[in-house]
């Protein structure tokens, strides 16, 4: 029985944050009731709270887990040595990621501000490690020679807001595929950077 | 009579348009209803509609507003020559802009999925019509051999997406100046489109 509650268990937890996050990008956080979530998933609303103590609570796991799987698939990318080929595999891997998950995305900026304080710091601090990585590239290939920049933090920054935008407008049945997407804002990034 | 009718719409238009604003920042268009708006200004609900149709009226109106302060507001540039100089001037204003108005921005990206069809396909046009100046610059700028991109298209967006990137962590009481910013995007956006 146990492993049967288990396995169910299992399978709801990931349907209830499937549908909370597809409702949450369509309509709002504000605008979506535990009960229209409950409805998605085909159970009682009563029963949603067996998995998730409350709406900000789903929230929370959501932008956490879009920032865990960032920095995870992050340490999975190979060690590269140069700050040139560091920032263009930061550059391939953002572009990729992002891409596929327009949905996470959107809510991750979009709904900071329905995140409590206690949460809010949570996610600033892992959007921070997320920075901290490309500003290190950057900073080493400043201390190189390789590289100028004015204003680290503002580069960081700046390069991270270029690219995540691709999300706003990039359509798979469109003129360009991935790889021509990532090798156009390649150029740009680098050219952006040289010294 | 009629002229105290008059002033007492000038006054209340404005004053309903900025409650919305400030409630679909706040919480998302579809979590605010009518009722809160007309709350916040001080009516009854149904003098609302006096002013405006419905609340999807209202949001087209502030998006609308937004792209045509924008447009406006690029008419009264300089008319500048070389393609590098234009490029300046476009950076400058567009960060200042922006960041003057970070509601109707946020709003402005945000709730593109809520506008109706026909409002959206308004809206589109205005941005495409942003969009195009900046892309006429480069265009010009590569054909005097002095911008060399890939891409005037993506690296239009590209460059829009960093410099409106702006709005989410600039903080007057921050450290830099808007002076200051201006001029670090500068220093990115010019070398990126460099030949």
């Amino acid at each position: 029985m146990a492993r049967t509650q288990g396995s169910h268990s299992e399978i709801t937890g990931p349907r209830i944050r499937s549908a909370a996050l597809a409702l949450f990008a369509k309509h709002g956080f504000a605008a979506v009731s535990m009960r229209q979530i409950a409805g998605e998933v085909g159970v009682q609303a009563g029963a949603l709270y067996n998995y998730i103590p409350d709406k900000q609570a789903l929230l929370f796991s959501l932008m956490k887990g879009h920032m865990d799987d960032l920095l995870a698939a992050c340490e999975e990318r190979p060690a590269l040595n140069t700050p040139q080929d560091r920032l263009r595999d930061f550059v391939d891997f953002h572009i990729a990621f992002h891409l596929d998950r327009p949905e996470a995305v959107f809510i991750s900026y979009m709904e900071l501000r329905n995140l409590s304080p206690e949460n809010f710091a949570q996610i600033e601090a892992l959007r921070r490690t997320y920075e901290n990585r490309l500003e290190a590239i950057l900073e080493q290939g400043r201390a190189q020679g390789v590289f100028e920049v004015a204003d680290t933090k503002i580069a960081t920054l700046a390069v991270i807001a270029m690219l995540t935008g691709v999300t706003t407008w990039y359509r798979q049945a469109g003129r360009l595929s991935v790889t021509q997407v990532q090798a156009v804002y390649w150029d740009m990034v680098r050219k952006a950077v040289a010294a």
